[in-house]
This record gives structure tokens, C-alpha cells and sequence, in this order.
């Protein structure tokens, strides 16, 4: 893995881009044009620049959009030597990723992410992806590829423009490398507000937590399993949610955080966690993230858990806590004892407030 | 690299499946029953396979195809320790191969090429990829990965059924290779008619040499260019003959033969190959790909050629021969050149019979 974090991007991408044929910068709509302007200040110096704007959105991840962009940079002339630097967040990096790692098997990818879930989760590890419309749903983060960015850029000014629901999902994924590594992390985590202002000095530790992981098992062959603490529920309630057409839609990282909370109440069960500890964590977050009107039931849940890429052999597989910093990913889900804990899990936590 | 090629498919593919989840047999349906019947009674001592049939040919390396497999895969439940079996030729494998590697960010592969080209090329060397329809004609090849097959099974009895065009289309193919081989290898391939009974001593020599140079060079850094002989022509030739609804669609060895006679006119002319001799090879080669109707124009060709996969800094690569076992890939292209060298060679050849 030669991919790397660094709050000096500018140094970084103007080292990186030399002697290569041209920039593909894929940036968010949404976003100030200042932010683009800067970097193809930055590009230009060096190497002819292709700014191509896309409204980012879990809505964009589709083979669709993958083409707009290959026709795009077919479009420019981008070769092998080519470079594609994605400007955005996750949904930014997932599409852009999935396009650089396939156009020509693979061009350059820099990665500059401009949400909190960008910055700790999305732009570090590799991973991309998009969504496929399938007879039974949609299949969610399930086609896509391993490919490492050569730069992972951060510049916190970037989140000056980040919405307040944006920045408490990027909270529910630092609660959970907060959760992976106990310790002084998790404490400082707690005593943070979800806001931007108290979580940015958090910012780069939390993003440090998971490219640790990832190193010490790039193709997640083992450990880099606990990285999807939360995800089973959490992936699961997102998927659900993005195939309904009414009800609750929840950010990722608030997704993330129910299955947090789902896995704290397991932990106790199964792994002995410290029964007072997880009670004190789920009034927590609970507090931070509040109620939701619905949650699903637990044949809808099951059914997509089924779907999930750790599973092996059938089994549906799960991360659990014994510590705060102590993690297992070898446990697996009967359905039986499944439906009657989520069941339960549902009947405190729906339609209440806190 | 941890593919490799063996004539011992049955007892290599039954170590391969032990403990996998599932296999997905994706068979073109033109071939007989017999075989995928012959696969299926292998793998199901092991484990549960599924069947799913596509009819092979450059039309279904399409993303809708793509989508279509993803769609199967999640049906039939298979998960990140399934495998996929790719039965048929290069576009079986080319979309299979592409598929494999993007579900779930990648399962196990196994290639079992039934065709001469699949068998000495398309199957060797993990590159799999779509076509993509754009604004200004197909972009040919210009999506996918690299992807190592663990495992590429060789049954030769697999060509009985394989049409006399298919047969010639992999003559083309093992030409190339004999001519970057050079010495005792070429001798025998050119003392070799191009049909089964002659060329099939001769395929796994012919795997082989493919496969030495993709060992050397897995991501086509460098050496792995040389694969490329006549290709930058040969593709060219394919992409516009794809994009037109009506006259000479060569099979992609009869394409990259004419690559190769090309190259072999230039290479006298840029890299002292003896003339003599190349005027011999060319006599053969020309014999036995016979005439096209229609060659394409400089322009059509040049503007094809500039979309190569090899090209860097828009710079128009290509591969030459200084001697036959002795290839150069750092040759550029310039326009003015090309376009007086491609219309005499285009008098020569159209519309000639020899």
C-alpha cells in the first residue's frame, strides 16, 4: 500500500503530477468553486487540467454515472499517465475511485475529501464502489474494486462548508474508530461535541486509526473486518432505506451509529462488555444521534444482512466488543436469536425520545 | 502473480473449490452441453454450482452484460469465497473476468478458455475489460482491470467444436508470439497450416510465451508492451470495423495479422529488420489471412490509434522488431508519417487478391 494521508496536499500533488499528461479533477457541485480553483492553480503549474463537475449523492454511484465519467476522459485524451483527483465526499470518492481503478485498468488516483466521512472513512483504505439496481433491491457498495489513491489530501478549511447533518455523520464513523481503539481517543471523542468545531482537532487521529488498520491488512483478509463495526446493521438500515420511498433516510455515519448501539447491547451478551460501560455509551449516543420514527423489522434487516461482503460460506458475520480497543469479527448471526434481539432492540428505540 | 496454466484442470480446479461457498459457471451457450456438464460433475464433489449461460461474442462486453452477471451472483447468494469459472473464449472471460473482479471487490477466478485465442492469449496474463459506447464510436477494451486467474485450465479436446474462422482469428495470435519468440518456435509455426490439427501441438508453447512475459511485467510497465505487436494497428482496424454497420468485420487475430504486416514495412524501414525476410514473412502471412475488401483510411486509423491503451503524454506508441525474438516498444508515432506509410501500405493490400 503506497498511499498516504498528508495535510500538506499542495507540496504533495505538485510532486505527484510531474511529468504527467493531464489532471481529470472530478469535483462536487455542491462545493465553492474556490476549493476547485485552488487546485487547478495548484495543477496547472504543472500539467493541462480537466475540471469536471458532478452534483455529489448516493443517487451517482451508478454504472451511468461511471460512463458520463469514461466518456468524459475520453473525452480530454486522458491516457495511463493521466491523473484523476476526486473533490468531494464519500459518494465523490467512491464513484471516482471505482472510474480511475477501471479507465484503461487503472490511472492515478488522488483522493481529496471534503467531509468529515471523507477525511476519516472514505478517502483511507482503498475501497470504492457503487450501487446496482437488482430485481430485489439495490445492491449497495458491492460492486467496486481495492485501489489505493497515491494521496490522501486534508485540508480542514474544506469542511467550512459542510452541513450540520453531514458533520454528525462523520461523527457516527469517528465513534467508531473511537470504539476500535479505546483509550485517550475515545475519551477526548466523548468529551467532544458533534460539532465541527470541537471534532476537528479529532480529524486526523481518527483518520490515522483506520489507515493503520488498513495497512496491517489491505485486502481485508482479517483484522481489517473490525473496520465494519456497526456496518452489518448499519449497511443493512441504508440499504433500506435508499430502496423505500418514504420514511427516514439516515446519513451514513447515523446509520453506523444504530448499529453501534445494536452492537453494544450484543457485546454484553455475547462477549461479556462491561454491562454499565455499554449502557453509559448507548445513552450517549443516543443522545447525540436521537430517535427514529421507524426501524425496520427484522425479516427487511436479516434479508439485506444476507447480502453483506463479510459474510462466508452462508454465514452472516458480525464485529462485536469485548473492550472499548478490543474487537472480534469471528461471530456469526443465527437467525432465530437474531429476530428476537432486534425485535426487542426495535421496540425500545422506535417512535421514543430521549 | 499466482496463476498459472495447466493441462490437469480436473484435479487442479477440485484443490481449488475445497471450502468455497460456491461456484458460478459462467458458460457461453454455444458450446455443447457436454462440457459445462463435465465441469459441473467436477466441481459439485465439492460444492454447489451454479449455471449461467451467456452467448459469447464482442456484443456482450457491454455493462448492461456486466449487470446482468452481478444480478445472478447476488440471486444465487454468492459471497466473497465463491468462485467464478469463466467456460468459452476471450469475450467469455473478458466480461466474466471483469465481473469477478468488481463483485464484492473481488472473488476467485478461474478461466477455462475453449477457443485458440482464448487459449494462447485472452485467458493469460489477468487482463479482462468492457467495451463502452461513447459520443465519437466505442471505446474498445478501455475499461477493466488486471486480474490474476488462480487458476487457467487447458483442455485441448475444448476446440473440437470451434469454428474454422475462430481457429484462423488464434493463427493470428500465436503468430504474434512466434515472431517475438523468434528461433525454433517460429520455425515450427510457420511450417504449421493454420488449422487444429497442425496448431494444436504448438498452443501451450504458445500460452507459454505469453505467460513468461506477463510474469516479468504484470502491470505492463515496460517489457509487457511487446504483447502489443501489431495491436495499436490491429485494434484500430477492430474498433472501426465495430463501429461500422456494414462491410469486413475481422475476427481480432485476422485484424492483428494485419497489424502485423504493417509493422513488419515499417520495422525494416525504422529498425533495420532484413528486408528479405520480412518480405517472406509478409508473403505468408498475407497468404494466408487473404485480402480485405476495405482497408480503413490514415485518418479514421490515426484517430483509433491515438486512444491506445499504451499512449503516454499523447504520444502514439508502438511496438517494432529489430529481429523476430527482438521487439522495441518505445516507438512514436508522428501523424504526417504514419498517414503517408498507412496509404501506400492500404494501395498495396485493398481490395488485392494474392
Amino acid at each position: 500500500m503506497n498511499s498516504y494521508i498528508s495535510t500538506s496536499w499542495k507540496e504533495e500533488l505538485e510532486r505527484l503530477i510531474q511529468g504527467k499528461s493531464l489532471v481529470f479533477l472530478l469535483a462536487d457541485s455542491n462545493l465553492p468553486d474556490s476549493y476547485s480553483r485552488d487546485i487547478i492553480k495548484v495543477c496547472n503549474m504543472e500539467t493541462k487540467t480537466h475540471l469536471f463537475k458532478i452534483k455529489g449523492g448516493e443517487e451517482i454511484k451508478t454504472h451511468h454515472h461511471l460512463i458520463l465519467i469514461y466518456n468524459e476522459l475520453d473525452r480530454v485524451g486522458a491516457d495511463r499517465e493521466s491523473v484523476c483527483i476526486c473533490l468531494g465526499g464519500g459518494t465523490i470518492s467512491d464513484l471516482g475511485g471505482f472510474a480511475a481503478s477501471t479507465y484503461k485498468r487503472g490511472i492515478d488516483l488522488v483522493i481529496l475529501p471534503t467531509t468529515v466521512v471523507g477525511m476519516v472513512d472514505a478517502a483511507i483504505g482503498g475501497k470504492n464502489g457503487i450501487n446496482v439496481q437488482s430485481k430485489v433491491g439495490i445492491l449497495k457498495n458491492q460492486i467496486g474494486t481495492f485501489y489505493q489513491p497515491k494521496l490522501t489530501g486534508i485540508d480542514l478549511k474544506w469542511l467550512g462548508s459542510l452541513p450540520t447533518d453531514e458533520v454528525k455523520s462523520g461523527w457516527g464513523e469517528m465513534l467508531k474508530h473511537a470504539l476500535l481503539t479505546g483509550g485517550p481517543h475515545l475519551e477526548q471523542f466523548k468529551n467532544a461535541e458533534p460539532n465541527l468545531a470541537s471534532l476537528t482537532p479529532l480529524i486526523i487521529d481518527s483518520g490515522n486509526i483506520k489507515e493503520g488498520i488498513v495497512r496491517r491488512d489491505v485486502k481485508e483478509k482479517g483484522e481489517r473486518a473490525i473496520l465494519n463495526l456497526g456496518h452489518t446493521i448499519g449497511h443493512a438500515i441504508e440499504s433500506l432505506d435508499l430502496d423505500s420511498s418514504h420514511g427516514s433516510k439516515s446519513k451514513h455515519g447515523i446509520a453506523i451509529a444504530w448499529g453501534i448501539v445494536f452492537t453494544l447491547e450484543v457485546s454484553v451478551m455475547k462477549m461479556g462488555f462491561n454491562d454499565a460501560l455499554a449502557k453509559e455509551l448507548i445513552k450517549w449516543i443516543v443522545d447525540i444521534i436521537g430517535s427514529r420514527e421507524e426501524i425496520w423489522g427484522s425479516d427487511a434487516v436479516w434479508f439485506k444482512m444476507c447480502k453483506d461482503k463479510k459474510n462466508t460460506n452462508g454465514n452472516v458475520k458480525d464485529v462485536l466488543l469485548r473492550n472499548p480497543g478490543d474487537a472480534d469479527w469471528g461471530f456469526t448471526w443465527e437467525r432465530e436469536e437474531f429476530t428476537i434481539l432486534w425485535e426487542q432492540f426495535r421496540e425500545r428505540y422506535e417512535l421514543t425520545s430521549f
